[in-house]
């Protein structure tokens, strides 16, 4: 067997495609506390108070909502060259680019299902301007106490066609652990995987799309400190007007204490807390049958049917043959 | 033993002086969420989300920090005239006013010490603005999730040069149940009383003033829903430079948990959770002496030497030959 | 309008009956945290950390699930012998006994639905055995740090026939506070209502009954200080193989932070924390009708319908047209 | 530069050696909630409720309180190799041994200051007794609800005489990040140094012995999930008689919610949460001095001189010559 080596480090941003850029904007600087910290044109990034990043969130306007591209941090510039040579070995590369904001050279792949990705190991450590000094040396921005105030980026889940393809990819190509895994249908179907390139649970879920059709967001997710902001995060969203899937409830699978909104360009939100670490080198992938995985839930409410079949951007019946959704 | 019967229902409101009302009100309404409801002159008055009247904090501007006039509302207005009959029976009444923003004819008079205090029973209900009204229907302001946002006015404790006579005015004048009491030197010495018209544990305290003088506040106290809040609550005064004096831990005496920090007037504002609530007709009040008090903390810091020293308005020591304090 | 004076102080103890009673006593005694304080027969008495009284849950073994005798603690001798005066003026008494274990005499009566009630005054201070001493000294009890660790009995809710006669029993003839009323039906159909003789939210709560019998018991709640300590108790449960109806998650009605159980015997059991405090003597009944109740919820699961449906003692259908069930 | 590979994993374990083994037994099992997996005579291991390992803990009869063996787990078979040949090559090997309970073979070392340390890949897998299955299929052990209840295993922190040569020992030898400093002095005087092999903030902290002694333990960290745990906790210890000696309040360094108590053996032990993780691979170490660093405190208590002073074994002024203190 050969040894793994960590070569992703974590998930270095996320992109999201709104069609209502003033709404998602009100959403996640409002409402969720996050900092504008760069505009380029219609788009703007965004950063949660503790992220180590300069931006970690960016909102694009297009036609459709979903996800534009997810970017994976490496943990050298040995590490980097690594993946890349992985990721073109699988014929999946797009090429390198000049990097994003606040980031240096990257290299754009797509991963099996069509989600575009990039890596990259050159990044601009944030310095905020005097008055989001945080009186902590070790937080990077000031707590500012504005609504839910996320800490930071957490993880995303992407719908899929196969599970399988894709979770092998991040397992084998971008090098990440396989923490746990839902399977229907003594062990022929996998619904679900939850994969992580470091002791977080999971950084990224790969979760069947029951439409058929590739590209597709399930969810984005932004981690607070408390379960108590959780619960704060759940009254500041009725208060606003702002739809609640789900929760506040405790997952059985990773443990974690979730939150699940729409924001109004229609991407599906979480506010997370809780979960667990894994610091195992031979963690035991845990895996879920039908009726161990129930409805997902540990305690709290039941999820909703939507849960398992809104994604971004939204499909209609009669679209679902389509291959790789493109809604720029 | 005459039936005692609960006449003041609880604490309407307090009005705070302040000789930086700018500062003051920053910290009240950026800082700790509160909505200014009123303005007359350079007075404002302003609420927690969770107030049911419509003001129970009053921001006076003044030539010194300290306390202005203490309401208390009357459970009926049967009650009121009772009250009204009793101070004026004790010679501390001053007489009808037209009562204050917000309320009806209001009776001034002072507690043995001096400070101002009035009785009422109008109440004008609390209409929030439209972009101020909530999605529950039994809260009379939306939660807007800025800052501290503080639930509503909790309590306060005031400074006097006599306990006991202060103490059996709120028990004996207006029917206040003596929860608790601190009396050191073998049962001769009554440092502090803590008492409530109702079952929350209380509503004032008064506590000694060891500067020999009349009429100061030691400090008011807003409410949050959770121990959680309070920390938070430090977390944002921590980032903006507010002066936390002590806390956040839990005393011993009220079980309380605390955060005391000095608004930029100067006041000491505390930020309150937990504590317990008396049920009891025939509660038997609990007394600490020296040993059992000890730092008056069951968990968490020492109290510091300033918390029981500092009051407003402040007293340099050649002036605490001073009768009544008027810091306006 | 008569001036409404309070005399009853509070729920003073509860009975609940079960087919189980050992199952009972480990949910209560093992899971719940609670101190087992006198045995007689297969009776026991229960008390929670914070309790005031020596037992405040009575647990009496019977052929079926429900709820026994309801205790009322009024506020004074006086106050007692114008509720029991009030009782028997609406026919509803029953007459006078000894007391139950740890109270002086006490007057029975039924409420309009036919439940079980009794009100007295005179009550014996709980004196705790050394090992179970508290080192705070104004806490009646140790906390011991086992399970849940309940602080307290908070409220009871009853299913009954005709909410309005058993309403407004408790409001006229008991002399609570309506704090919040659910009215379906343009303001014909009282389906729930929810009182209190204090600032406590509610302390008992009359739910119609479906099955159209009387008599039966929908929850008894019993308090702990933190939402986190709710969902400890989900945990609990949880590993404990008990049921979880619903929850936690968060009213829209008194806003509490609720988590259902049925505890072994089959009895509807919450823990509860959360919920406000109505000081008002003017509080105006918050009335929710059809839509601004929904489910029940403000955030978190909606309520199955057993929840509406499900009480103890468990109905069979075709027993519906009994009028008083008596499980004993 | 050469690229740095993580090659220990977590730590793994700890030894404590104690005086009083039942009191410390009492501590950690009745209190704390660990679980008593495996006994050797008097010596006995126990776990908490989440750790992945079968024991993590050691409790070990001694002459006097201090630190038994610290083992590290590495990544891999490969990468134990490489530590041990690292640590061979500073001359501070002592050889394999067969494993201790729960591990296969482990290299036995000294860091620099003498603290008995070991590595080792393989690890047993915690197999729960039916009693302590968990009904969470990802959670190794049923949350039992006893006492604190902690989860894991969280750090440890160790005095030494020289922070320099152990920091870099931690650093180049076993690979750790250095996430923190505090260097008064003008950048002369390393008085602390926080390291972590994974994203955790610091699984080792070294921290200068001011009595000029060798291989003391400054304290051992137990993890519960919520801040609320923490404050639980020290009701918990408080009920018990046990001392605290700090919190639970916030340090600046390390953003822990901690509390400091004494087991009854004399070891220094804490309760923790919150802190945050690291993943960036560029980390820059954030460095505090003396009116940086403060107390200590972000919010809460300050610590008290003991903090600075206190370690096991306890020394006499007049010992303080010695080179390698020997508990055994």
């Amino acid at each position: 067997m050969v040894e793994r080596i960590q070569d992703v480090a974590h998930l270095g941003a996320v992109e999201l495609l709104t069609p209502k850029p003033e709404g998602t904007l009100w959403f996640f600087h409002d409402l969720f506390g996050m900092e504008i910290v760069h505009r380029d044109g219609g788009t703007h990034y965004l950063r949660g108070y503790g992220d180590h990043a300069a931006a970690t969130l960016k909102i694009t306007p297009a036609k459709a909502a979903g996800i534009g591209c997810v970017a994976w941090r490496a943990t050298s510039p040995e590490a980097l060259e690594r993946r890349v040579a992985a990721i073109e070995a699988e014929g999946l590369g797009l090429g390198w680019s000049n990097g994003d904001f606040g980031r240096g050279r990257s290299y754009r792949f797509r991963d099996p299902d069509g989600h575009a990705m990039e890596i990259y190991y050159e990044e601009v450590r944030y310095a905020p301007p005097p008055e989001l000094r945080s009186t902590l040396k070790n937080l990077p921005q000031k707590f500012t106490g504005r609504g839910v105030n996320v800490r930071r980026m957490d993880h995303l889940a992407l719908f899929c066609k196969s599970v399988p393809e894709n979770r092998r990819f991040a397992q084998e190509t971008l090098g990440m652990r396989l923490s746990e895994q839902v399977i229907f249908n003594q062990g022929r179907d996998e619904i679900g995987a939850w994969l992580s390139p470091s002791p977080v649970h999971h950084q990224v879920a790969y979760v069947a799309d029951a439409a058929g059709v590739h590209g597709r967001l399930h969810h984005v997710s932004l981690w607070v400190d408390n379960r108590g902001d959780v619960m704060r995060a759940a009254d500041i969203l009725a208060e606003n007007g702002v739809f609640i899937e789900a929760g506040p409830s405790k997952h059985n699978n990773s443990q974690g204490f979730y939150l699940y909104s729409y924001e109004p360009g229609g991407n599906r939100v979480e506010v997370y807390s809780g979960s667990y670490l894994i610091f195992a080198p031979d963690w035991q992938t845990v895996v879920w049958n039908e009726q161990e995985r129930g409805t997902g839930v540990y305690w709290g409410a039941t999820l909703p049917a939507s849960f398992a079949s809104y994604g971004t951007p939204v499909v209609e019946a009669q679209k679902s043959n389509a291959t790789v959704i493109d809604p720029m």
